[in-house]
């Protein structure tokens, strides 16, 4: 685990890496659907068999982490006991369990030719994951990159260098139970970014670059990288609390999209409140969210309607902001049409919700918020992979190319063409 | 039409047109099917009314290329008739005879909290499109572009720069009839590659680049953007004549596949013989290829078998060639394996063929060969977007992100998450 000797060798290094990924990547395609599930089911094991030695290597990086003053957030997200040990094996299972998707054969169609076309659905290649802080990305990666035929190279960060080595033993028992490649999951050991940066040119070697983590990282990779990058940059979630909106609902659905949870992508940092119902809602949505711990941030029709709650001025940097706190941002629109301006505006593409008893409205909004994820009278807490139905969750993609919200199994495939024929010839 | 004062000018000038290609970009999304398809229509009566206009524009596109010395070949690309208008018009008229994408719901589904969740159609957003030469691609792409829901910047050749001007007018005529802004497709009046270089950098208004033209153009653009981009940098297609083909079927498919039209992505570049039928199949292959104008380069095998047919020695570089040309590699190849590793290793993931009449080999072809199209006892010159069902193409992509082989107007769409709730909250 020591770190390389120069920026030059860990480009040499990393490209021989990439390299043998590749040829991992074309065995793992050929693989049965039955022989990458054993690799997952005997992926789970060797973490639930390993607990002790998994649990002492994370012990070492809380300690280090805690010594270098990381904050408790932080460590909180680093840190494994038994009770997380067995939710990352038990996740493992669950991809296991999912129907096989290789191979799957999508719109079959006889041509005038002749010709039986159809799409055979196949893995993308290599993946490559770039991450921070949480070391059950190792092994959710690992086990969606394998479950959908993709090779996988793992980048975590340094803070959980030894944990992350540690389930990548496990990954490796896995793989190898099945008789597949130890390369088809490497775990890059080096916390270099320059080593980020070269496997970042990689585009001959690599299909796909997902970065999770902070903004920084993020734009980091975003802005290196030759290779396709799907990613989101932040989560800036609205609630539109429309006219016809039962009010009851309403404040509900305010509350838990902002409070339930509010350090995660799907929670709102915004709430916007229809006109029509201003003078009802507005006083009673701030006496809710001073009660759930909630400062609010709002223009001068909230500040005016709040009724004695505490509000403070609201600025246009609050609404560009992802507070990621219990803070929210709260402002007075017009009708319909100024609330889907103001998202289009300051939003980021990731949830947006409306609260309405009114069919036609909620229709207006589904089809015209071009977020990845919209949503009709529900918390936007519900945007992820696990509640839409994905199963587990390799990322989530604000931009269109590929894919657009969740990410799961699925999105680490694409389909071919293929065509079969009696002797055809073109003339 | 002028040049525009100063790269400082063209970068101003390229972000204002890309903004207001966003803004014109939400207005489309929302337009009706019914809307979007007029001004299909609308542009087609345009282009057919406006026959004469767009032929003088491009008489003087043509008398320049042939005053600077341009090749017959390319001076060919370039040249309008009135045939070509007519099949530019029904070209638009057939987009806008398909099936509309829009808001189309895939996979609803209703989960254990009670959500209804589906994914819904919508388009990108805003695409460029960089190319050479053939005008027609204005046309094509503006239809797409339209019928998906997109903005189009269609940023052609400098050698087709009136041409382009003139159909761009009628593409705008089919836009104002059909009360859609001019913005949602705008034909880039510079020739100057510093503007596409600006452009490649607006990934915040832009939401897919593609590049079509020669490899020099594709390379310029994968190179310099930090926008997606689709794209095939050449077509190195393989024929694997297999031990169990029908000798007068791989024969047939062998010359076509080669012969029909040497100069397109889809023509076979390399065929490859099982070493089992090659003492039958190689001199009646070498002598059908002379008789069709093809000069073979072979490997030591194909050399001592062509009874008496010329083969000129293949070196390494013949497996990695795109000819593009009446010139074709041979190479006797020890079996199925061996044949799937040389793709592997010089194909260039657009189109493979095998001639067998053995389901199992064909069944491990299809489903071990990774290239964007593959093909069984047909003509790899199949693989277009015409061929395989799609209508018009907008391009091929051999990367496999995104879409991978050819693309249609349904690669101009992505789907995000609609979800519709009773008033549920997550706990």
């Amino acid at each position: 685990m020591t770190a390389l000797a120069s920026p030059d060798t860990d480009i040499a290094d990393i490209a021989a890496l990439a390299r043998r990924a590749r040829a991992a990547a074309r065995v793992l395609a050929r693989a049965s659907a039955a022989q990458r599930t054993a690799a997952l089911t005997a992926m789970a094991a060797a973490v639930r068999a390993h607990e002790r030695d998994i649990l002492a290597a994370n012990a070492e990086d809380v300690a280090a982490a805690t010594a270098r003053g990381l904050s408790p957030a932080m460590v909180d997200r680093l840190r494994l006991d038994p009770k997380r040990i067995a939710g990352i094996a038990a996740a493992i299972d669950e991809v296991a369990g999912q129907p096989d998707l290789l191979g799957r054969l999508e719109r079959a169609e006889r041509r005038p030719s002749g010709l039986e076309v159809a799409r055979m659905r196949i893995p993308l290649g290599v993946v490559a994951i770039v991450y921070e802080s949480r070391p059950n990305v190792t092994t959710d990666a690992a086990a969606l990159c394998i479950k959908s035929g993709n090779a996988a190279i793992l980048r975590g960060g340094s803070e959980a260098l030894r944990s992350n080595a540690a389930l990548g033993r496990a990954v490796a028992a896995g793989l190898a139970a099945a008789g597949l490649p130890g390369d088809a999951v490497q775990v890059v050991p080096t916390p270099d970014r320059e080593a980020v940066r070269a496997m970042l040119q990689l585009d001959e070697l690599i299909d796909l670059v997902i970065p999770r983590g902070g903004e920084g990282l993020i734009r980091f990779v975003a802005e290196h990288s030759r290779i396709p990058v799907i990613k989101h940059y932040k989560g800036v979630c609205h609630v539109y609390v429309h006219a016809a909106a039962d009010l009851d609902m309403a404040e509900r659905i305010c509350v838990n999209a902002k409070a339930q949870r509010p350090g995660v992508c799907n929670a709102a940092e915004t709430i916007l409140v229809d006109r029509e119902v201003a003078a009802a809602f507005v006083p009673r949505l701030c006496a809710a969210l001073a009660e759930a711990g909630v400062e609010v941030r709002g223009d001068a029709d909230v500040q005016r309607l709040a009724g004695g709650a505490p509000v403070k001025p609201a600025t246009d940097d609050d609404w560009a902001a992802e507070y990621l706190d219990l803070i929210v941002a709260v402002r007075v629109v017009d009708d319909l049409d100024a609330a889907m301006d103001h998202i289009a505006r300051w939003g980021s593409d990731h949830t947006e919700a409306i609260v309405t008893a009114d069919p036609s409205a909620a229709e207006r909004f589904l089809r015209e918020v071009g977020s990845s994820t919209v949503v009709v009278n529900a918390s936007t807490r519900f945007a992820d992979g696990g509640e839409l139905g994905l199963g587990a969750e390799i990322g989530i993609s604000t931009t269109r190319l590929h894919a657009y919200g969740p990410m799961g199994a699925e999105g680490l495939t694409t389909t071919k063409f293929i065509v079969r024929g009696t002797g055809q010839i073109r003339t």
